[in-house]
């Protein structure tokens, strides 16, 4: 194992599936990418889990990862959209464990926790305590860099404070 | 296409994954094939959900089905099994999509109506006429025929019967 490793970090959602990529060296975690897997409400659930999953599996064949993880999500009070959120988790964590990896999860707190030392800090905190570790240009006007990809590159940075 | 048709049913479940084929020539109806995908609640997720993945390409692949249906699952009231029971279906369901097919679904009454005609019939009926059905020699003393691939074989006589 080289003293650099990447590090993915994956927040799951049918619609918007938020990716993002940190390289690791020694101490230093560095922003490399990222980005937001999307899938259309009028597409049909087998096209948009197939292509959730397919994107994933390449992601992870691209960057060769030391780690996964994926922000841990919860069944909430409307089934129907809980059940389209773990069926869209379950696309992503396939595509994990197919590429031979453990899926590492973390819960929401445990994120906002090893980020900026509170449990419950707002999105604005997170990103700003995202960006000032991963001491990046990270622009919220940049297109590919929306709440999704941010919430998963602080996966990321979560995964890598840990290992 | 050919007047001779394979045609697969799917119980999805974590630890149990029931699959039955039948084969539609015309009007008739023949019992093919059936048995259980079942994974170790000692295992990872990982491999489980792989393994069931796997199973179930594999399974589409040996027969190139006309049609594959599954049973429908709903969230029930304990979180933690319906997450793991969508995820089990999720991962038949991807192998389904990823194999080309639409996912048919049909729920446990649409089945029972289907299959005895009454909504509301129990298990034992379901056997009784699935058998008759299919006019085999399907045995409950047969190893590989348990509850989990006769419900399999009767959401694959369902859909022969819908097509």
């Amino acid at each position: 194992m080289s003293n650099e490793s990447f590090i993915i970090g994956i927040d799951p959602g049918l619609t918007k599936t938020g990716w993002g990529v940190v390289k690791k060296s020694g101490d230093d975690i560095k922003y490399i990418e990222c980005g937001v897997i999307k899938t259309e409400s009028s597409d049909s659930m087998e096209n948009r889990l197939t292509f959730i999953y397919n994107s994933v599996l390449n992601l992870i064949s691209r960057f060769n990862p030391l780690g996964v993880a994926m922000e841990q999500v919860f069944v909430n009070l409307n089934p129907g959209s809980s059940q389209k959120l773990i069926m869209a988790r379950t696309a992503s964590f396939l595509a994990i464990a197919k590429s031979g990896y453990v899926v590492k999860e973390y819960t929401p707190n445990e994120i906002k926790k090893n980020i900026t030392g509170l449990g419950h800090s707002s999105k604005d905190q997170i990103y700003v305590m995202v960006q000032k570790i991963l001491n990046s240009d990270i622009r919220k006007d940049n297109i590919s860099v929306t709440l999704d990809s941010i919430d998963a590159l602080a996966v990321a940075v979560c995964h890598a404070f840990s290992l």
